[in-house]
């Protein structure tokens, strides 16, 4: 496990005062509840898809600037253009890499690592910060914007899954105000304390009071996780699949399916699935408001959605042969994508990232250099094309007007009616790089040497881009990557197969999806997303056939590109499925070696303060005596419940043990745990196996599980009948 | 619970014997197992494929045919035109509802019910037959075709899951075959018997003997319920979602996902997928093999795809009143369709359908010819409307020719120039009346009181003909009533928000959408549902918005369409949420009057056999003696695994207890248990709470779950770093 990775804990500790809690919540409580959630999702959805078109329409302008002065100055000088343009994208990468480094060092990255790691129960530290979100919103401002080979979906994501987390501890915050209140009450009530340190009183059991402390413990405890539990996960993953699809509301639920399905639930679906369509309601809206011009640039492009409907929508047999091919180039360019990146980046965290901010700084400002250096230069090599036949292909104008977007740039051309195959990809904007390559009727616009340039050039720029300390999304450029070697195929194809209807788009659109497949591999939601982003539902089963096979082809090899930063990042998944041999392994031979530390029910503070400190496990078993004097195990504490989050019931964070200094006194002191622990936690007979003991951990979303001995008796057995009993 | 319902286990059943089992099949035997699972979606997919295109083909035909000749006989005479169709609709109906009566009684219905009670683990008798599987078929060829007020998807969906687990089945007996011969090794090998029948030799101990005897019994206990389990709930599952949704692939995996969410995983969710594009391939290939002319009137209609890339794309702020305007009708329609079918059906359960067959035949019969004098009739009597301007409305054609479908149908009208717009809707396949619904640009087609009479009786004889002995879908005839008064909420709108650009076609689908959703309530396939037949991405937020406010409108009175059938046929489902009150509830407090009846490990034949005469129990716990003579509960016994599954090993279905006739020697024999149960069945302590147990025994789909005392010691703690382990 990873640095400061530490699980998540979803279950609902029922002690006593928890159900009593229960009990006084009625009807009223619950519309209350279902409507706040509904409120809250509706506010992110907003959130999320405000702050997506703040990224896009900064990012748009920006480059739209940079592009539009370079072009205006290389009419005169072409060294000039070439320096500003430099200078311009040096400028926007600094601003975002100074930003990351110096006060969100978490919001570096793509954030999907960290987000998926989320879902499946690991937390880690400062990934859902208020300056995460800030610096991924500028941060990738700069990053994109400056032209580096990277996009901005990644930390769009996390941006959501940031926004949804703060709204929900802002509930949180409510709740726990009030709760503070309730346990201050308790504590003026019992004596009390000025520093509500432990007080002698406090630890006293009043039988008869015991229901009202209790309460205010069983509130402030739980209050807080009880709102939240269900809030964080619902909308972090919400917003996180919906900014992830922008305007892809399906592919963006199902993104968020995929990625954690093992404790899904279909009411959470739709509040997902609302507050996916709230994004794409605001930024349409935005979008629709921007049309008039009144933003700039943006407007004119921007947020990935190529519509291709005018590309081929029938295919005959033959062409599948080609298809599965641009399948199995994806699954090998992926999987090497994912290990050549996996390389560079563990290298980085050894060597380079240790040295300090100065060289994280130093090394993007190369990578920018680099890039600004070949994204002009290449094209200033590369000799014209002649504009095809006016007469021949209507419609298109080429060389298209200078600061206009779309295909047939003039740059650096000898004679007027020329462009430049290359600058029309290379330099560009992502997005109107894509539509170039996307584009439907444009037959032999591109060479084919001119598009293995690219390739092998952005591919390696992406690779060495990848890991960076700048916010990083993979969504754009592997399309970029995929759709580029789709056109090649394209091509060959036209060539060959001369009298098919066939479409170099099409063939792009392919490549793209083969690409992302295998490196993400995330099949049903890729799919759905292309689907959504190129508005042409006919293409389904084309782009099915080829995730399906990239996927193959790269599983192949290695695990998909953010599994495999999650385990570099040291961030443990469980996988969907548990590993064979766990079939053959029992529970207890899991835990074979476990000396168990557990707690009595009454102890002295001064033991549990020295527990704590010998050992870093976060959860304890609590054992007592029965009547009859056999030991019985009563619950499960956690460490958290233990001390450092009722010493100081004010503060929000909880203290660590080791913060906490206690005089001798209160050393000495009993504490009766009965009150904090978790009654009910789940149990396992010691011969279950551990592929059973798997699936039941990662489908509740559990964080502890006690392997039992065999019982000595069946007290009841619950069936479906037992639970279908009506009020 | 009802009359057959009987809960599903898809417990894995974790003997010795298994666990050796498994320790055999190596790297091979998985890749095997996924290339067979691959190679089932596939062939499923094509199956169900077929079978839809084969049920649209034969449906388009006959109705085709109908109206062909209706036609061109009341060109000549209205009166032998009548009896004709009357006639024809009678003899399909009949032919239809004597196939489902005499050999399927399975297939009357939707089937949906059934398919949402397999999938939440209970299972209904006869529903996965092959014989349902025909009778859904034909049954529903002639119901449809017949004109009556049902559809054709339910019965699709039930198909497919035939299909599914009929293959899958197909895979057990091949599997089971393989296996009862090494059964049968074992039996003679121990020396035997002839009639496979209790031997004397057999229910001894050979301790030496042990693995060998286990390893038999596990191949025959598991084997295959092995290798069918995954491939029943994923494969049923898959086709039914797809078949669901025919042309809507990313609806129909989402239409299996609300139904089953207990228990998904992500790489069903790939192969579901996978499953439903095999679908649409094979119904579009078929489609455009039909589109020369090769199948009659199939080509012209048929499968649900309604194109309204013609509607209105925009939407102004005001109209979000209408719009939720038909949200809160949609709610109260559909909640009233529910409560109204549910009362005629339970009436017809307890009063009609008793008396047996003659009486469902008689009684579909005499709805099909009220159904065909209303839709004959009806429009008879209505005035016909001049046709609109052709200068003002080009590409109009009207009256259409006879014979061909379309708009302003020219019915019983004095001139030549005019069209009845009663008979448009009301005297048309569904499909095609949908269609005329949905078509924009069609301004004041349908005048008001037309539209309230065609909702009026069509609604009625919608929940009339609901619950007959027929194949019925509701999918189709919800979507007519919606757009029914869609359109006509969108006629007002055109009158009072004038200068909107204001679609009549879009209103109405936005009522079919807000039919469905307060009549079904699932949204979020809905919802992507209609996205995908209306092949219209752009109306999403919209089509949300209503689904969100009918479904809530509905949830105000009862539950959905098919919670409520599953309910009134003994269908146990388990919601997605446990009850409120079981929160306070513990799990010993549900199951505190029982007096839970056990086996010890070694027992008698003839006591197994009066245990289970006694009672209906299907689980019991088996309890031994620990060395030191405590008891000890050491695994849970089947029902089934007690005798009738291995008593007859060669028999498929296992007999009950009572068919099972013993001597008086055999009934003396002892029989050890051990081999046979279930090791590590899951346990709860006693004071968990009901809710927790819920969840736990819904989202992994158990069937029994024992309550037991608290442990007297933890052995060990399994934690998320326990279940990381590498190989
Ligand atoms: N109370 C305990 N007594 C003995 N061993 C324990 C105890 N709690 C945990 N362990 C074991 O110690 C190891 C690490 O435990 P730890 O509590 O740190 O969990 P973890 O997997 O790191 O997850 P988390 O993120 O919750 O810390 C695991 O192998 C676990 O089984
Ligand atoms: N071995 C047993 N001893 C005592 N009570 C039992 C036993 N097994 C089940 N019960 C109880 O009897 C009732 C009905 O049990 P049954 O086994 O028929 O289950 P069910 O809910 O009907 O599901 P199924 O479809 O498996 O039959 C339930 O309340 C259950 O708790
Ligand atoms: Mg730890
Ligand atoms: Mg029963």
């Amino acid at each position: 496990a990873g640095a400061g990775a530490e699980s998540l804990d979803y279950e609902v500790v029922e002690n006593y005062a928890y159900r009593e809690a229960q009990a006084q919540r009625g009807k009223l409580w619950v519309s209350y509840y279902v409507v706040l959630k509904w409120l809250f999702s509706l506010l992110i959805g907003i959130g999320t898809g405000l702050a997506a078109v703040f990224i896009n329409l900064a990012v748009e302008n920006f480059s739209g600037w940079k592009y539009a002065a370079t072009f205006s100055i290389i009419q005169h000088s072409y060294f000039v253009g070439f320096l500003v343009y430099i200078l311009f994208n040096l400028g926007l990468v600094f601003s975002s890499v100074y930003i990351v480094t110096k006060f969100a060092p978490a919001a570096a990255g793509s954030g999907i690592p960290e987000i998926k790691g989320y879902l499946n129960g690991v937390d880690t530290p400062g990934i859902l910060l208020f300056r995460t979100l800030i610096g991924k919103i500028f941060g990738s401002i700069g990053s994109v914007g400056g032209g580096l080979a990277l996009g901005k979906e990644g930390p769009l994501v996390h941006t959501g899954a940031c926004i949804a987390s703060l709204l929900g501890q802002e509930n949180g915050h409510l709740a726990r105000e009030k709760i503070s209140f309730r346990v201050l009450d308790y504590f003026t009530w019992q004596g009390g304390s000025k520093r509500y340190h432990l007080s002698s009183k406090w630890v006293r059991v009043f039988e008869s009071d015991r229901d009202r402390r209790d309460l205010a413990f069983d509130y402030y405890l739980h209050g807080y996780k009880y709102l939240s539990k269900d809030w964080y996960r619902t909308t972090c993953l919400g917003t996180a699949g919906v900014a992830a699809a922008f305007r892809a509301p399906v592919g963006g639920v199902l993104f968020a399916l995929e990625e954690v399905t093992s404790w899904w639930r279909s009411q959470l679906m739709w509040r997902v699935f609302f507050t996916s369509a709230v994004v794409a309601v605001v930024v349409r809206s935005a979008m629709n408001w921007c049309k008039s011009g009144k933003c700039g640039h943006f407007g004119s492009g921007g947020f990935i959605i190529w519509d291709i409907s005018g590309g081929q929508e029938d295919y005959s047999f033959q062409e599948l042969l080609p298809m599965a091919i641009i399948g199995v180039i994806g699954g090998l360019l992926g999987a090497l994508f994912n290990q050549l990146t996996l390389f560079i980046t563990s290298w980085r965290r050894k060597y380079l990232h240790k040295k300090g901010n100065r060289i994280k700084i130093l090394e993007v400002c190369i990578i920018s250099l680099v890039t600004s250096v070949i994204s002009f230069g290449l094209p200033l090599l590369r000799r014209c094309s002649a504009c095809p036949d006016s007469e021949m292909s209507p419609g298109i104008e080429c060389p298209r007007p200078p600061g206009t977007d779309g295909n047939f740039v003039n740059f650096y051309c000898a004679k007027d009616s020329e462009y430049n195959d290359l600058a029309t990809i290379f330099f560009n904007t992502q997005d109107d790089a894509i539509r170039n390559l996307f584009s439907a009727k444009t037959f032999h616009e591109y060479s084919a040497q001119s598009l293995v340039i690219f390739l092998v050039m952005f591919y390696s720029l992406a690779v060495v881009t990848f890991g960076t300390a700048v916010p990083a999304g993979q969504f754009v450029p592997g399309i970029m990557i995929g759709s580029t070697y789709g056109r090649l195929v394209g091509m060959l194809v036209v060539k060959f197969y001369r009298k098919l209807n066939v479409d170099e788009g099409t063939y792009a659109l392919l490549g793209a999806a083969s690409f992302l497949g295998g490196s993400m591999r995330m099949t049903v939601s890729l799919c759905v997303i292309m689907v959504e982003i190129t508005n042409n539902l006919k293409l389904l089963p084309l782009i099915m056939l080829v995730l399906l096979i990239s996927k193959a082809v790269g599983d192949f090899f290695n695990k998909g590109l953010y599994e495999e930063q999650a385990q570099l990042r040291g961030i443990p998944l469980l996988e969907s499925r548990p590993k064979l041999y766990m079939r053959n392994m029992t529970a207890k031979e899991a835990s074979k070696n476990q000396k168990v530390v557990s707690f009595p029910r009454v102890v002295k503070v001064g033991n549990i303060v020295s527990v704590l400190r010998s050992n870093k496990h976060n959860g304890y078993p609590v054992v007592d005596q029965g009547q009859n004097g056999e030991t019985l195990v009563i619950g499960l504490i956690l460490r958290r419940h233990n001390f450092s989050d009722f010493v100081k019931p004010i503060s929000s964070k909880g203290m660590s043990i080791e913060e906490i200094h206690l005089t001798e006194d209160e050393l000495e002191l009993y504490l009766d745990l009965a009150p904090f622990l978790n009654p009910s936690p789940y149990i396992v007979p010691e011969d279950m196996s551990l592929a059973k003991v798997y699936n039941l951990f990662r489908q509740l979303g559990l964080r502890h599980i006690f392997v039992v001995p065999r019982p000595s008796r069946v007290i009841g057995l619950i069936t479906r009948k037992d639970l279908l009993i009506e009020e």
